[in-house]
């Protein structure tokens, strides 16, 4: 069968942590450090552009930092007192072709522009066609090259005005750092659905990142949060915060509070370990487990809400579930043979704890419950004799275009079957989900309206943003369960 | 200088996770996941040898398993029935030196003998200076050699006679798995310092391994642990536990319990985690603070301790500390520059959880000191009120021959400062250690002698094995405080 | 000092090796043997892209073709009945950055281009310059880039007609193959400076190559060459040969005789190596060495007009010189102190041979003189009492745009010393270069004009083709000699 | 079916370049540069020790020096005035193990000894069993480390003399290098089968080589061969030769002239070029090939013949075969689907120089006869009218037990079949090859005896030296045709 073309050339969803400072001696050391602190953003590649007056300095590799950064040579080539950088997570396909590791270097007879991005432009298709018809040649299907052709056709006299105009064209959800040789810029959608900070240095120089937990590791202080439809212009002035479109609505992705963000970062003013601690005591009051011996969260994402749920329940606070330290990329797995007869990598149960007792099973969230139904039927053969799983998000129950990579609709669990329904499918003796609502109270966001300040596209279906070229094949696969909840069924019992 | 000829061949503390099977026809996988279960006993190399109809293969590297396995024909191609390999901790220039790596293999014109060990033998330099004058050619300083120079010297006609005898003439803490073509010996020393335990797959086939968590992983049954003064012989029969001496004494080493070994094992009937949350209560009692507003664990091995504090002492438990879970090996560090513009990396302050806060931080147990000092700080300047340090163990106060590899007694920081003097250092508000008999009775041994069946010398510098050739540096190293605390004075004020 | 940017943008000289197969069950392997016989062309990087029903499949990667595909894995993933791929010289700038790989792959809306050249086009800056002053983002300074924008922007209909206008607006010297869903093409500059040959397997299947020595090595017979402003239609229903445009003369870079086409290959008909060895007897007739005693020819390329200068001249014909075969990339060179105490690495002399003899070495010509300097001495130092040099070319005095990469006129020799001054210069006792028309009689190319066919740019300084935007910089860093050439002086005594 | 475990002990014919020198500045650095120069005389692995000052450093790996040595710190790091090293070929299952690379290190208590070795101990299982009923433990299989235990079995007080009672107890060729912190040790077999130089520095530093050629690399002088049962003492006080057993026979194996040695190396004072050159012209004069056209050698070893065989002849030398230069280690060969389509790697013609020509192909030796038949061929379809082809040395017939590696007898094809059978397998017009006394003549050793100072071993299989443990195989294995050769038949017609 042929591959579909529109397939191949729709811009990916990139899912990275940024990181770009102006004007720090050390410009490249302090963005390595940055992106560091972001490698939970992303895996699977990693890019570095210094700015070194008149030359441009580059290291693009995959793998982990440390693993493309494995002498410190590498580093130290990249001189300059500006930097920009991304970590990322690629898709297979994209790991075996280099030229997409962002930052992406274009050089022009006039100027320099390095461009990274993460996010996914719902029209980005037909944005590429029109291009093409004009005889544009696209290099990539990445967003950020998407950005750099709007700007090019538009009148070189203004750059500010151009990066407005080509930012106005785009829609979904993103975050731009573009790095040229007179400043540094950024941009975020006119939802906010992912992050994006601005920070400063103790000598004045000022940077973005994805998380303010990068703030922490560099000893930067955090200025503002860029915010739905704002752009930030860094040069050697300082910097300066303007809007490039009015209509606006801010709907930040309630997966980074739930699962992707790391616990010591700030989204909106809200602290990620504390929003999770409470959807656990949360948990714990809309979902209780009257008859249970002792909480479980499972590692490393779900500890906070498990100790939330602990505390607010008066049970007993476990480390039960032991996830392998040195794991690192497993190029072995056990066979199916293997798996019969017990063998197992990544989690472990501490036997001693559970046996005979009835447990409760925090996670943050199911995609595929693949996991989940694998920890269940674990912990049953370690001797537990009961098991009531408690979810500290809703059912995951829609694509979500710019947060989780769930490829097709059929992958999420949620999206084919009622909270009862999943509850047998995985053996346990109880399921429970935090409601919306009380999602929505747990974050707490200062924010008055029905979503609270959250985009809640993924548990009901409503979208906030325009999702473009991306709308007609989600109401082609739409599940019998997915048609019923849009209608505003409840599938929750 | 020269460098110290004994030095260079004294045997070394060779800190490791051994596994064996013998008769399994999924022997080399069985040995990679039991060895994947042990990674956190030693990071260095790894080595796997199988045996089959004949012949032995291996594949001997370093770095951690997944690193030397990267390609999943490097394990297809160690074939058999019979398998034996080691996870290892090796100091840097053995790191350099690839002839080190365990299993050791030596044909023999009658048979061929595959060991691997940890431990160290105290009295291996002497052993080896004997074998020499008698024309022995040692071409490794490794204590697994000693003993097979030693039993190749004795009659050929009873192996297990040999075993027994060579075993007889080692004085220190050690476990040897050794591999035949007519079967798979284990042994453990007269004080049973760290577990070897015997285990059984579903098949019948016997298996040996360093910690229980391995026979989780793999689906095993356990069956027993080696205890002190014990060999076991397994072969086609099945297996059979001898005893090669009878003058024994049981003292664990307590490092296994504070913070060596994974919270899921359990040594001699005590779950580790449990162990330690009950060293947490316990400390929690002890040494209370009674100011205090949270309670915090130092990532990842005193996350049960800080629970179980908080727990006891009714202070709610955070995860005010996140440990960066993508480090690996980092080949850049921050410059000191870098350090004092406050550029870190490894572990992050959840800032909004401490600021104005009077936290417990509570750790396993301090050796040189430097990580607490710097946590310390770094609470600190994140704006915590108040820190109470609290240690759930004794002061580590000697040097200790099989457990913890700290070359200098100096190196020790509670060998030279009493606890008040440590709380200075620190700039805590308090500081606190569990006691002696805390540690006895939070481990609980079912064994009715002074020591509990723990090996105290750490913390009394009262050792219980004949530390043979070691016993001259020791005396001539000893600090004023080490003096006093042997002459029966307290330093825990 | 700021880097230029002119210089940044230009677009590279590429040198290398060409080959591209359509319709052939094997087509990704009989590609890799194909660019396995040319690797002599290029040894930096390697691109084998395959076309398989949809889909295009690639490999990209530095060093030599067996470094980059080090697994049989590795090519057989690259399926599919059409494959194209290029080994290629790169700079050092451009070996850190992967995505000038070539071939270059372009996907657009309504079909896939990949493409591969050598060569280099002297108007390219004026072409970029004029894209982008259109928007045109490039991705690349690669000339194969600039032909896909050239094409993008004509009208999409005509296929064929697009290539052939944007064929037409390139200078300078290049060969150009283009693999699409529908055909394979191909194309030569108006002079034919490098050569490009049509094969055939014996299945039927057509192949494009850059030398008839990968026909040889892939079993495949030789149809034609595409000679000067011809291109060629590779599909289905066979191939077509057609004129993109009629104002052509054919100027073959004399180089690939001299020094850089394999000894197996036929250039327009001509072996090169019985060209080589012609150059060699005729060399002997114009400068004998009557007092000589033994020819010696430097390894490997000189070792044909060296055996043809022995056998016109009588003498003996020596393996005098020993290449080192397995020197690999040496990371590790003398330092000055071991070359002061006579440490050499690379090549060596056969001292018994030279020791008191009057000697010939020859060798296929002198860009920098570094070597022959080194060869005269090394000679001297083994004893040698007479050294002839002899050069089986002209003198290379002018920078050839298609043809060595030099990039500042200066570090040519010849290009600042007149022949007298060079064998002062080398301490030798006599030197002698081919003449411009000893070297067109040798090649003996059947065309009747004054050059013979062949481009003599180098040595006269007279430029066949147009040089576009490098006639500036040229003119500019004329030497004295160089300008005494043009004005037609001799400096050859 | 079970492995022999005599065969997994027995010692192995060790083939490598050695290199060793005392008391220079740039030990390390020199011995790099004497490997790069030996590196012909094995491509697997790779060591180099030095000696500083009381502490060994060494590297060993896998691969070409060039590979090992991959960075300049490797080789910085080996500071110290002593240095030896080796580079080695290996077999498969050797290579797997790298516990064997030379040279290997041997703490004692009271001294350290550095040895390394190339050639066969014929009596090494012997000793082996020997050593071992005495409890010897023997960590590998190398004649270098028998040594070691022979001589730890002697009384320590004489270094000298045990080293020479040692060495009088093997059998068979070898030539051993040996640093300890004393001095520097040199011995060669009683037949002084392969060569073993001393040099010297212009510092005045003696050093040890495999051959000449390592000398002229490194600037050094040479003094003189280590000749048949000669050993050498290099330390602080200069250089010593002495005898360890008065019964000895020169013997050279005459491989190294006919293939193995470096053009630019003497043996025995005999340069290997011009032995080389010199069996060319005398294979003209006893086999010439009248009707011929050409002369083309069998690239590299065979083009000194070639061209010795062209002048003698008056026929024309043409590079007529041309040797891929960048082949590198090849993962990905033809397969036979591919070769059958006249896919070839590694050589290939000269199409136009042999077509409807009458050619003489002249190769060094044959020992499978594979490459040879497959060259025949490969003229034939490349259009030679007539192949005539002559080997410069005479048939290879009987295993060699310290030159080439041939496992079984049955791979040597003259062992199996007569000049005439081979013509016809080769499918070529004649076959003819050089006769012993040809040979004897060719080299011109100043020694007077029946086989002028060279083994014949391979030729007539009478073997000059004690083949002892390697005699029974040879006698089980004899084919019929080595029989009648035993037996006085000739099977040169």
């Amino acid at each position: 069968m042929k591959p579909d073309r529109r397939k191949t050339l729709q811009s990916v969803n990139e899912s990275g942590g940024l990181f770009a400072i102006w004007n720090h001696p050390n410009a490249h050391q302090i963005t390595y450090f940055g992106l560091h602190a972001l490698q939970h953003r992303g895996q699977t590649s990693v890019g570095l552009v210094s700015y070194d007056d008149g030359e441009f300095h580059g290291l693009h590799g995959n793998g982990l930092l440390t693993q493309v950064f494995n002498r410190p040579e590498k580093l130290e080539r990249l001189i300059g007192r500006h930097a920009i950088g991304q970590v990322r997570s690629a898709t297979q396909a994209d790991r075996e072709d280099n030229t997409n590791i962002q930052p992406l270097v274009f050089h022009f007879s006039n100027q320099t522009m390095v461009i990274t991005h993460n996010g996914n432009i719902t029209n980005g298709l037909t944005l590429r066609e029109q291009l093409e018809a004009e005889g544009a040649v696209l290099s990539s299907n990445s967003a950020a090259e998407l950005l750099i052709h709007l700007m090019r056709r538009k009148p070189a006299e203004d750059f500010e005005a151009a990066f407005k105009a080509s930012l106005r064209e785009l829609r979904g959800g993103f975050n731009f750092c573009l790095l040229t040789e007179s400043g540094l810029y950024g941009a975020v959608d006119r939802n906010s659905f992912r992050p994006l900070v601005l920070g400063q240095m103790a000598n004045g120089s000022y940077l973005l990142a994805s998380e303010t937990c990068a703030l922490h590791t560099i000893g930067a202080k955090f200025v503002t949060e860029i915010f739905a439809g704002q752009y930030v212009v860094i040069n050697d002035e300082g910097y300066r915060i303007g809007v490039y479109v009015e209509d606006t609505q801010i709907t930040i992705e309630p997966m980074e509070y739930i699962y992707f963000a790391r616990p010591d970062s700030d989204i909106a003013g809200v602290n990620v370990h504390s929003a999770r601690k409470e959807m656990g005591r949360r948990l714990a009051l809309e979902q209780p487990a009257p008859t249970a011996d002792l909480v479980i969260g499972v590692p490393n994402s779900s500890l906070s809400a498990a100790s939330g749920y602990a505390e607010a329940s008066g049970l007993p606070y476990e480390i039960g579930l032991i996830k392998h330290q040195y794991v690192g990329r497993t190029f072995i797995q056990p066979t199916q043979e293997l798996r019969e007869q017990g063998v197992r990598s990544k989690l472990s149960v501490v036997v001693n704890l559970v046996r005979d007792k009835s447990v409760v099973l925090v996670d943050d969230s199911i995609v595929r419950g693949t996991t989940i139904r694998r920890l269940a039927q674990l912990l049953k053969e370690s001797g537990a004799r009961e098991i009531h799983l408690r979810i500290a998000s809703p059912p995951l129950r829609f694509p979500n275009f710019y947060g989780i990579d769930v490829s097709h609709t059929s992958e999420m669990i949620a999206a084919n079957y009622t909270v009862k329904e999943l509850n047998e499918l995985f053996g346990s003796d109880s399921l429970g989900y935090l409601s919306v609502q009380g999602l929505i109270d747990s974050v707490g966001l200062p924010i008055e309206n029905e979503t609270g300040g959250l985009s809640l596209d993924a548990f009901t279906g409503a979208y906030p943003a325009d999702i473009a070229d991306c709308r007609e094949s989600l109401e082609a696969s739409l599940t019998p369960l997915q048609e019923k909840i849009r209608k505003g069924a409840s599938c929750d019992e």
